[in-house]
């Protein structure tokens, strides 16, 4: 899971793959459709394509000479997971830090 | 945004750095505490903490000789957040899918 996570969070670590997945998150969409929108070689787009490939984040199938792509849900899951639990613990430890601080204030003498 | 989402999601693309901002969610710590459980020499650890620190993942203060680091929630909330939203349209677009599914099934004669 660990190595997963790096490879995760690196793929995502560029705005070419972001826009991909952003794309990706309404629907699939052919390999030209996804490469529209980026003033980029299609070969230096294909290599982006190939990172989010590898990493298990989009799926690819080629029909005749058309190839869809869409979305992996569990990477993206597994990524928000992570980052979702941290946010959860900081939160925790701030709520017991307020409680302490109100419990504090109330038994301080006036 | 989209230059902080790269170095966010950089930044978390490893290990160690993902060691160090689960051991600062529970609460600060001092840099000796952080570098304690990793097998690497302390310079290497240091570099590690500098890319957390440039990306304003975590924040350290300096007393006497004491470092004290502690965690910034606005990245990792920002970081979430992306990756919340795409699972968010994802989903969403998979109930569109289950209910004209259930639709096209209810209108289907027998």
């Amino acid at each position: 899971m660990t190595q997963q996570l790096d490879s995760f969070f690196g793929a995502l670590a560029d705005p070419t793959r972001r826009a991909v997945i952003e794309r990706l998150a309404s629907g699939p969409a052919t390999v030209t459709e996804l490469h529209a929108p980026h003033a980029m070689a299609l070969p230096t787009f294909m290599r982006h394509l190939g990172v989010l490939e590898k990493t298990g984040l989009v799926r690819s199938i080629k029909k005749g000479r058309v190839r869809t792509c869409h979305i992996e849900a569990a990477p993206l899951i597994a990524a928000q997971g992570w980052l979702a639990w941290q946010r959860h613990l900081w939160e925790t430890r701030l709520d017991q830090l307020d409680q302490l601080a109100r419990h504090l204030d109330e038994s301080t003498p006036q």
